[in-house]
C-alpha cells in the first residue's frame, strides 16, 4: 500500500444493507478504528437484497476507474454464517474483500488474480457474529490491509473460488442469439448482456432486436437523438447494449426487467 | 487552489443518477484516480430523474454554506451526447462543472460569474462516450481543478450560458400575486417560490394564500408550534414560503406537487 | 480532540433528512467551512421522518464502533424551534450533539454521561432559523467541537436530560414476558426488544414465541441454516431477538412490524 502522500489508502463500499439501516454505518466505524487513515468510498448500499448478480455487476464497473491499492470490500451474503468462505483476491493491482459467493466473478473472469482464504481470525473481531461478517470478518480484514498489512498474512491461496456462472449470450441458430436483461438502471433503461466486445458487428447496425412486445432495429447515438419516450439500441458507458427510451423507463414502457429474454437476428452471417 | 494546510480540495456531488447504480462511485473512482486528495462529499444522488429545476435548487441551496475554492459537480444531463455544451462557472469563489442546461441557473443568477466552455479535450477522458460524460468529461475535469490546474486552461470564456428560466411568482391583479410549488421536501413540505426577501410584507400576515382546496392566513413560527397535522404557512430555512403540516406531509393532504400553482392576495396595498 | 496524526477529526451523520433533498448537504458544507480538516461519515439519513425511536436505536448500534473522540450529530426533530433543548453529551469517550428528545436515549441509559445544554450563541449561526437547527446550531456546535474547542465553552451542565422511554419487555406471568418489535431492517427481519444479556436463558432454547399468526420454538444459527422462507428465531448481530426468513422477508410474510406485540413463554422456571 504506498498511497499518494499526505492521502489515505480508499476503501471502497458496496453492499446491499441498504441507507436506512445502521449496518454500513457500523462497518464505517470499525474500519476507521482499525485504519484512522482509510478514506470510505460508499459505492451503493442499494444492491437488490441477495442479489450477488448485480452486486458482480457493480463491482465490475467501478473497480477499473479507481487508483491502484484501493481496497474494495463488497458484501451482499445471503450465506452468511454457513460454509461459505470469506477471501480477499489480488487483482488489477487491487483489492477484493468479501464472501466466495460470486460477488466478485466479475473480476476474477476479466483479471488474473491470487485469492485467499480468509483464515487468520486474529485480523476478525473477537467471537465474529453467525448473521453479520461485513461488520466482523470483511471491515476488520479490509481495514487492516488497508492500513498495510500484506495479503498473505491474512489467510492461504486457494484456487477453486466461485466465478458466478455469468449470464452471456447463447446461440440459437446461424444468426440467432437469446440473451437477457442483466441490470435496470434508474432511468429503467434495460441493461443486456450483449457486449459490443464480443459482437462488434451490431455496428453494422444489420439485426432484428426483441425484447417483449417490441422488435428494434439500429443504434441510436445517444439518448437525446429520439424523440422523448421514443425506444431505441444504444450501446451503453459500459459498452452493453441497452434498451433506452429518451427521458422516459423502457423498463416501465416494456414492463420487462432483469431476467426478461432478448432475442438478436443478424440479417447477414 | 489554497485548502487549509493539512486538508484536500473539496469536490462536491449533486446528481440524478440515484443511489442504487453504479455511476456516482464511477465518478468518485475517476475523481480519486486524478486528484487523490481530493475529498468528496455527496450532496444528493436524488435529484429526480431529468429534473434541472430541481437540480438547480439543490446546488442553489448548497453552494453558500461551503468553503471557498469547493468544486461543485452537477450532474443532471438529459441533453447528454447532443451538442449541449459542458462548462465551467467561476462564481462566489467556488467552481461549477456540469452541463450547460440550467442546472446552474441559480448561481448564474445570483452571482457575478465566469463562464467558460469545456473545450480542451486532454483533460478528458480518453474517446469520451456519448451517454456518461459525468464520468468522462465532468468528473475528470472537475478533479484536474480541485488538484490545482486554472480554469483558464480548459476552455474560452463564453457569454451566453443557460440562465434557466427562473420560475418566479406573477402579479395578475393589484394586490394578486401566482406562484407555484417548486420543491417538495422529504416531509411534504411544499416549498412555493415566493421569496421572503422578494415579498418582505408576507411578515405583517395580512394576506390569503391558496392552494389547492386549502385557504391559510398567517404565518406559524416554527412546525411544533401547531397541532399535528394542522396545515399552516412558514418561512422556511432558505427564506422561501412553505406550506407544512406538523408532523405530517402537507403534500399528501393536498394533494399538490411540484408545479402546483398558489394564489397570495393581499389584504392592503 | 487527539485524532491519529495526519487524520482529521470524525464527524457522524444521522438524521431523518432523506437523501433527495439538499438538507444533509448543506451540513456538510457548514461542518467544513468551520472545521476544514473534519472527515464527514454518512450513517443514515433515512431514520423515518420524526421517529426518534428508531434514531435512537441507529445512534445506539452505532457509536460503540467508532474511535474515541468521534462527534455524533444526530438530527431527528419534530419538536425544532420550540422549547426542547439542544444539548451536548460527553459518553464513552464520544460526543453527541442533537436536540434533547431521546435520540440519545440508548447511550444514556448506558453509559457515564456529562450532558451541556447548548447556550452559547457564538458557536451557531447567526440569527438562527425557527426550522433548520440542524444547519444553525448543531452542525456549527459539532463542527467547533471536532475543531477543538472544548466541551465546556458551549454550554452548562444540565441533570434532567430526556433518556427516552425505553421499550423494555415487561413479565406478564411467573414465566411469561410481553415485548414488541423495535426495528423492522432492510430484509425484513423483526428485530425485538429481547436483549440476550438480559434474557440469557433463551440460549436454552426452551420457550415458546409468539408474534402475529407465528409460534416458533428454538434458535437458529445463521439465517442460511433453515430453507428459503422458512421462519426462525435468531440472535442478531446486536444481541437481540430477531424473527428473520432466510432470502424472505420475516415482516411480510407476518404483516408485522414496527410495534407489533410479541410473547415469549419459559417452559421452565
Amino acid at each position: 500500500m504506498r498511497p499518494v502522500e499526505g492521502t489515505g489508502p480508499i476503501v471502497t463500499l458496496t453492499t446491499d444493507f441498504g441507507y436506512a439501516d445502521h449496518f454500513a454505518g457500523v462497518m464505517k466505524g470499525v474500519i476507521l478504528t482499525i485504519c484512522p487513515q482509510a478514506r470510505i468510498v460508499d459505492i451503493t448500499h442499494e444492491v437488490p437484497a441477495y442479489s450477488i448478480t448485480v452486486g458482480a455487476f457493480v463491482v465490475g464497473e467501478t473497480y477499473r476507474h479507481f487508483p491502484s491499492s484501493t481496497v474494495h470490500l463488497a458484501v451482499v451474503d445471503p450465506g452468511v454464517g454457513s460454509s461459505r468462505r470469506p477471501i480477499l483476491i489480488e487483482a488489477a493491482g487491487q483489492f477484493f474483500v468479501g464472501p466466495d459467493n460470486g460477488i466478485f466473478g466479475v473480476v476474477l473472469q476479466r483479471e488474473r488474480s491470487t485469492v485467499r482464504e480468509l483464515t487468520v481470525r486474529s485480523y476478525w473481531a473477537e467471537a465474529p457474529s453467525h448473521t453479520f461478517h461485513g461488520r466482523d470478518i470483511f471491515a476488520p480484514v479490509a481495514a487492516h490491509l488497508a492500513a498495510g498489512t500484506s495479503a498473505a498474512q491474512f489467510g492461504p491461496i486457494i484456487e477453486d473460488a466461485l466465478r458466478s456462472a455469468a449470464v452471456i449470450p447463447v446461440q440459437t441458430s446461424r444468426r440467432g442469439w437469446t440473451g437477457e436483461v442483466v441490470q435496470v438502471d434508474r432511468f429503467g433503461n434495460l441493461i443486456s448482456n450483449f457486449h459490443i466486445d464480443a459482437f462488434p458487428h451490431l455496428w453494422d447496425k444489420r439485426f432484428t432486436f426483441v425484447i417483449g412486445m417490441a422488435q428494434l432495429e439500429g443504434l441510436a447515438e445517444h439518448y437525446a437523438s429520439r424523440e422523448t419516450g421514443e425506444l431505441m439500441l444504444i450501446v451503453g458507458s459500459s459498452g452493453y447494449l441497452e434498451v433506452a427510451a429518451n427521458q422516459s423507463s423502457a423498463a416501465k414502457q416494456l414492463g420487462c426487467g432483469v431476467g426478461s429474454p432478448i432475442e438478436i437476428t443478424f440479417w447477414k452471417d
